[in-house]
């Protein structure tokens, strides 16, 4: 089993974020990705659905062997984490774990900011699990929808871009945010942008980074990691393909996919 | 077959724009309409994609015994309606023969632009189409795929859609467009913003009335109007359900959709 790839999947692309986390911290996994862009966003739907996509992404990376998957998707993670791994044997990891230990390993974070999909604001999931392990915290979280289409516009300096992030940040600002955490896997292509937007002195956190360190944490506890020390190789899998998902795959994984191939759940 | 109900469907609730138009040309028709919400948006997505997604579509009307479809959806109209009209014998209206006849209707057009998504305008087909009717014509096309969220997100009169509007519309008003195509069903909305946007003199097209329009003529020649003066019902089934949608589909219905139903294709 140590030899396996590992099962990443996300409602789209924005999961290669993590992707490319993973593969800096454990260059020698083999990674099958899925990303179910036939389908996507999945940030704006019911959690009824989010569970049912869910429950069939994970199952295509099971039918191909993985010995263990990471939900590279918050919004996924936030309504189906717990369903999924009831359900099936291997490690399952989320993102929204490592956000919460990531704005925690800062002992003097006192007011959070949280921007994220409807789906990952409105389920809680960060709210409740924050709450839970620090009293006192201050936490602020706004659904910021338009990220996604923006960024996937490549609208990265945009003044439209601009514009939402003023209506999305300058109440938490106000409200005196001492770190933001990035609720969504394709906003830390918007770091450079929100470093010259917010004032200085508020931590920004990407979850992907602190999710690498958790797989490698679990696969190592699970004896579960490559021995070899790199040459681990990625295969794409989109539900739909475009020229602009391949584009937009460069841009998250910051170089060549390689072949991507268009599967059917 | 005459008190048969019509059937509408879009990828989501924007082509309740177009059953507006058609509720108040046709008040006596029955409308069942199907927006597969849980797989929006199919402007991004590939032709394949959009003519599978197209087909089951239409057989969730059919099988609930319209007696004509009206493709409440550029997107699905420019890739797929040729393959549906080939496949069921019933009466199939798409919305860019309306748009096309709308923009032909004033003789003295010679500069038009037109906005849709990225697979409404990579088609080509209200393009092919118009050069096809007029010699001449000067078109220029944009894809704007940010204006669709943008509505949803019922960013009507917000900054961020302003500079939208700059990066896709100043390039076609420095070329002197004097006729807007809006080529997609989410679009109207945007025109009270659009009026105060654009120089004096362009004129703003909306396809779903000339649309209504060719729906009344086909059902009228195939004798399948229905006789009654006024009383028509709308269903609406969606793939996914949520307040959003609610909301939205309120916003685009401009009145209340009544009890909304959530259905699996």
């Amino acid at each position: 089993m140590r030899t396996a790839p590992l099962g990443i999947f996300d409602s789209g692309v924005g999961g290669l974020t993590v992707v490319r986390a993973v593969q800096t911290l454990l260059p020698a996994e083999d990674i099958i990705y899925l990303g179910d862009t036939a389908r996507l966003p999945y940030g704006s739907k019911s959690p009824e659905t989010i569970r049912q996509f869910a429950h069939e992404d994970i199952r295509f990376l099971l039918d191909r062997g993985v010995k263990a998957v990471v939900v590279a998707c918050n919004t996924v993670t936030a309504h189906a984490l717990p369903s999924l791994q009831e359900q099936y044997r291997i490690p399952i990891i989320g993102v929204i774990e490592p956000g919460v230990v990531a704005v925690l390993s800062d002992p003097g974070t006192q007011r959070v900011g949280i921007i994220a999909t409807r789906g990952t604001v409105g389920s809680h999931a960060y709210q409740h699990a924050l709450a839970q392990r620090r009293t006192g915290l201050i936490i602020h979280a706004t659904p910021a929808p338009l990220l996604v289409p923006l960024v996937e516009e490549n609208w990265l300096d945009h003044p439209s871009t601009h514009a939402a992030l003023h209506t999305y940040l300058d109440p938490m600002v106000d409200r005196g945010i001492d770190t933001l955490l990035l609720g969504c896997t394709h906003y830390p292509l918007l770091v450079p942008m929100l470093r010259n937007f917010l004032p200085p002195g508020i931590r920004i956190v990407d979850p992907a980074l602190t999710c690498a360190e958790l797989v490698k944490a679990d696969l190592t506890r699970e004896e579960l990691l490559n021995p070899a020390e790199s040459g681990g190789k990625l295969e794409i899998h989109l539900t739909d393909l475009s020229e602009q998902f391949e584009d937009l795959s460069r841009l998250f994984l910051a170089r060549s996919p390689g072949r991507i191939s268009r599967v059917v759940l």
